[in-house]
């Protein structure tokens, strides 16, 4: 039987190089709100969160992903839950040391990469002066930077999406929205997302022909409008910033986006809109680039640096001979 | 425990005593679709809604509700569901009549609203010229009227918005987001929201103070962005329409509405926007008009005509004395 | 023969009893630039602004109008433009002390608002940490409060209002666009709008029954977008500010509107969008607000408030009997 | 001395080799309206452009540019702008033959187009049934297709821009607004803007290497917000066209661009959006791609098929050697 089994993503923990440039690139460029430090890390959120953290800023030698944190849909449903983790062979056991939420149940996931998942957590209490006169909203937002409402979804680098999916479907109930192959190689599938909820996904599944197990693509916030996506590339731009991609609109999920990086490396996106679905017996659809799968609009490749995960590949680590042609596996649509 | 039984509301049937006028309305002015027509019923659908209807038009002596379809997030729920609806006296039995989706079970809400609710679903086919080049989308959207996207909610009329909100939360897990008071009378809810997904509500509830059971207040549908519901609002006045409230936003939900009446006098709603909640355990939250849970910007009454529900109440059916002053009870707000 | 004499309204000087109240809000909340302090005066300029300033805020006992200040086509025109100013008896004389401009030849309008007229002005030259990345911008947008564009127009308060705007059309080649009676005194013109440029006024003419000369009724900033309108909204109700009237739509100009007060008392617009109307032979459209001059929607008041000019009048300077129907005029219209 | 001889960009006649497809194209998918016929031509125009016709659809062995009808200040601009072109040797005497307005003088622009001035027009008048309840517009809004509301600019391909740049503002007043050259070869000016308006440009200047005089880029049209270049995108594609290039946003006048071709193979643009101007004396503004003076966001190149204009360059008609990198000269801006 279908049972949903998880309710949001709740945080992610990030690694910077330069914790000290990319915490102000969070908090100044990008709006955010801190809410703690504790050793190496700074916790952050955005005005509209409404748990302790949404984001773990924390000092490492190399960019990448700590962890991702996602809240279950009750406390039954993280016993639950861990029992399936713990059948699969991925769990490793609780940890109690997480801040802002209670114990967590840490495993990773078939592409390598850390998760924990809990059900208690801390909600943000506003101080006098940040409290908004909305009695719904956690804060008021700053009217300073891109200043995003949400934390949105994280999307993960690994070497097979699509089982990486079913994976994520089959073990712990994420819904399996859609997915992409290549316009030649309609069955290598360069793209695949899994939702927890309406939108396209709150956890996206890149292609990563690196080698390297359990890297991050990217982290992307919400904004309420286009005009607030276009807003931030602005704001990204005036500040010193490259847009590395986009604004543009994603045939899957149809949400538009804006990719850049801080100062750390970390590629984030700011996204809004798409369709929303309620099927709990959705089925993927599949796509190739020709539809729009990536570029909705069909007329533009994906800049190769976008291929680019964290921590960052060698160039030894590069494809087996067969896949060479996959370095950027979107530039083929060009030439189709 | 906390268990999530439905997965999203499906359809809603009007009733409507001008079935051509109103047909001519939803699909030109409106841009649905039509899928089927049954006895003295037209099915319809947006073009991004993926069932075989949303929308069932259906003549009548007066303007009100049919019923509201809800589909459960799974056969096992729609069977736990049932079992609660009949533990709780209001059900009312299966039928198998339904066009589009399986057998549905039937029950009177508190306010004596008809729903019914139902797993098996027939999904939307497009034919060949109606086919959309985006393989996610059920039909390619027409070009024409208002063209929403989705059904998005209906709101009910009753005389106990809060009691009715317990209900629907204890009896079939929608979760309880928000609610009302007045500025004067902070315990007279006159509004109270309850969700079976992101949003704020899709079953929402407006006091009723006819005595008639089961009213509709309006049915609403999605748009993507705040400009499409400006654009809406121009098609409907340029159509020769009225608009009886808005553009404008609530501060419940956050989200911007724009109400008008279609021939046969159903009020619908264009509305885009708000904030998302994906918390099962979300507590409700409670407003006074002064802060805005009606008009968000807190400048504005509600006109007196937007407390009219269906079918229109006999000028007899006037509220008792100590009520007389609720007529409309968000114009209090002005005076407070 | 018609030529055109104005190029645009340069700036304005606002008169503030509330001196530090009001510069922090127009830097903080409104997110306005610092240019210059002189005297009892602040200068400002939005970040689009391409002159040394834009406001003058000066501090004096009431709050009101201390003048508007508008750039000629040209030299030639300059020396035009003051002959028939000179011809038409309201010339005062040229003034040398203006901040950021060349000589000025300063003329009181029919209503007796104070303006001045110059060609030769000062641009501003951003310091290098304010510079733009993008050549053509005359720096870069602060990412902090509302950051409206540009200056957009003022809005005086009159007693003849289409008398006046025929003065303006006649003696300095402004466009006479549209203006609107009251649905039950078509002839009673209560808005009138003029204007050198594409959009439907720069200079807006409304209806003031105080007997007060030279009344201000609001200036108005531009920002690129309706969501931009809504984001204001935001801003400055979180900020502790109060709506007086919108967001909404004039269908006068088609412009999406938002007032409110700072904390001097001067009431402020943000608007965006509006119709473009490139015809120097245009003929004024008259309206009446049941066809939505004011609100477009057709199903608003405006509140009394809005009927408010500064410097304040005094409850003695009440209207003569025959007009006291008309001490809110828009408020007709629901009536009607 | 400066002096305003043309208000505005009045028509442009397209020449198409599929007159019923294209006529098709331009009525149904983007819901332009119908005037006369006359001929060979078809006129047409957007819901909101005032005159008689914006757009002349005439049949023709080869897509291409018929001439471009401008709207002066006055009769007697029109007399001066006259006697300008005939001092300066491109005229070509006056034209009595335009349907929808008086007498032109025609002129070819010193990269061969072919153009007409006038004064005298006939403004449209709605038949009962398209009359908008709005008294300021000159009809209702089909809501049908993309619905654009005005012409807005033509952009033509010359070989030299920055001359015949000077040439349009020397002879007839046009303000030169900017223009870019390459990264590379910061004097090889491949794209100037001249206007008669506040907005950046009503007349584009594209590089031409051709050889071919008089040739068409594209023709452009206005929309009201940046999601309804969005949602023209979307009826574009849904209707089975591809996108050639955007959506997008122009650094050079902050424009928001769409460019497709109709099936008689003319490019079309939907713009919205932009930086406005107000100054006689605006200086023009250089750039290099680098900045941002194509894509703002700098991380685009042009497809090199936006180098095509109208009539196609046969292959033999290429440019001289030490241009031959320049065949798509934003292209050198990704090497860059």
């Amino acid at each position: 039987m279908y049972e949903r089994l998880i309710s949001q993503l709740a945080h992610v923990e990030l690694l910077t190089p330069k914790p000290q440039e990319s915490l102000n690139f969070f908090t100044q460029v990008m709006g955010l709100e801190e809410t703690e430090r504790a050793g190496q890390s700074v916790y952050l959120r955005c005005w509209g969160d409404y748990f302790h953290h949404s984001v773990v800023l924390t000092e490492a030698p190399a960019t990448g992903l700590g962890h991702a944190g996602w809240r279950t849909e009750g406390p039954e449903q993280l016993e639950r839950a861990v029992a399936r983790l713990q059948g699969s062979g991925m769990g490793q056991g609780w940890d109690d040391s997480g801040r802002g939420h209670g114990r967590a149940y840490r495993y990773r996931g078939p592409g390598g990469h850390q998760h924990e998942i809990f059900w208690d957590v801390d909600r943000y209490q506003a101080p006098p002066e940040k409290r908004s006169s909305f009695p719904a909203r956690p804060q008021r937002p700053p009217a300073r930077g891109v200043a995003p409402r949400q934390l949105d979804h994280v999307t993960l680098a690994t070497k097979d999406t699509y089982a990486d999916a079913l994976w994520y479907r089959d073990t712990l109930s994420y819904r399996f929205t859609e997915y992409t192959g290549l316009d030649d190689h309609p069955d290598t599938i360069v793209f695949a997302m899994v939702t927890t909820n309406e939108k396209s996904h709150d956890l996206g599944l890149g292609l990563d022909l690196s080698g390297i197990p359990g890297r991050l693509h990217h982290l992307a916030f919400w904004v309420d409008a286009v005009e607030d996506v276009l807003r931030a590339a602005d704001t990204v731009m005036e500040a010193g910033g490259h847009i590395e991609f986009g604004p543009g609109r994603h045939g899957m999920g149809e949400q538009t986006y804006l990719y850049f990086r801080e100062p750390g490396g970390i590629r984030l996106e700011i996204n809004s809109g798409g369709y929303r679905v309620y099927q709990p017996d959705w089925e993927p659809v599949k796509w190739v680039p020709a539809q729009g799968s990536n570029t909705m609009y069909r007329n533009l490749s994906m800049p190769d640096s976008m291929m680019e995960a964290f921590p960052p590949a060698e160039a030894a680590a590069i494809p087996e001979p067969e896949l060479a042609g996959l370095a950027n596996p979107w530039a083929a649509r060009r030439e189709a």
